[in-house]
């Protein structure tokens, strides 16, 4: 497992910042579940996934969560490095959706990186664009879409995430993925059911009609 | 007017890129209302504003409004730069919220500075990084506040940037605001009326009650 096979811009490193990366960088791995980063106060550096999947969501006051979005193999994580990141205010929450393994690289190696590196500052700033344009696209789904479209289409998510029409997943799990009240979900999913959508059993949702739902969630679908 | 003074990372800049970018930056004014950038399609470059305000807002397919933050003398938008912000999926609309002046540096300049100098980019990086801050201060607001806060803090808001109490504001624009129903809004206002927390007229509201809105508002106020 090399660094150098997942970062775009090593090519355009020079030798003495390719070393530091590699005498800096750890590799590590982590079991489903575990929280990898919680908040501003945290700074654990930058994090290069190798394996798994990663959720990144925020917290609101009462204890409420809100998934913003998901990291796959190859994809890179800055705010993970929020101290390194100017300007950023808010705090964000990143735990291992499934095993994972990933790269580190320490905030203060990365910091130097961007300040020598236009190519390294200019990649974050496509990131940081990536993931503000996730966020836009969630307000919008917030503010405007109707909570049955927002249901059918993280349904339809999960199934291709997982692979499978049959999710495991407890209403309790898709309300925080949602940002909403397990009451709320549990009402809408009662719905699908009576309209032949999914069936519901005990933390598990089927899928009955892909195309039903995916005609539901309309222009909520990514 | 010189430029000069209104970029902070002039300094670090070189002879060349200083002397590209006074060729090349047009100095402009505009009249409140004016529509000074809309959508991703429209890329006209960085606008650094000298004197004035905008507003920057989005747009539901259905034509429903929500401001995600105001620019104010100094600030620099990079979203009127679209084509050269790789990552960004959104669309903003920019719109003069009173009569306006500022610099215009064309886009490919701006681009080419960007991979020229890690100064640049990194500014850049800042910026948007703010920026995204902004939009989820208003996601949490959306999701997890209720309307009457965000409605006294609106007002607060409005109060101070016009530095008055008397608002010349009608229910709409207070609903385009905030991503709101008009019908909402004048519920609303009705409630704090009766509470006697302001007092309405045509097109206008009255802060009749400063404390009793700063406690409403809470949490809701940046």
């Amino acid at each position: 497992m090399q660094l150098r096979d997942y970062l775009p811009f090593w090519a355009k490193l020079d030798g003495s910042q390719q070393d530091r990366l590699n005498r800096a960088a750890l590799y590590c791995t982590a079991k489903r579940g575990t929280i990898l980063h919680n908040g501003s106060q945290d700074c654990v550096g930058v994090l290069v996934l190798t394996d798994g999947r990663m959720r990144t969501y925020t917290l609101s006051g009462e204890g409420r969560e809100v998934t913003l979005y998901r990291l796959f193999e190859r994809d890179m994580c800055v705010f993970s490095a929020s101290c390194v990141m100017r300007g950023v205010t808010f705090d964000v929450t990143i735990a291992a959706e499934s095993d994972v393994s990933f790269f580190q690289i320490p905030s203060d190696l990365f910091r130097e990186l961007m300040r020598e590196s236009a190519v390294v500052a200019n990649y974050v700033n496509e990131l940081i664009a990536t993931r503000m344009s996730d966020v836009m696209w969630l307000l919008d789904q917030v503010m405007y879409r109707r909570m049955d479209a927002r249901v059918a289409a993280a349904l339809l998510e999960e199934a291709e995430l997982e692979q499978s029409e049959q999710l495991k997943l407890t209403h309790e799990e898709l309300a925080r993925h949602l940002g909403s009240a397990r009451e709320v979900i549990t009402r809408m999913l009662k719905y699908l059911q009576s309209e032949g959508l999914v069936s519901l059993g005990r933390g598990a949702v089927c899928l009955l009609d892909e195309a039903g739902l995916r005609r539901l969630a309309g222009d909520s679908l990514r």
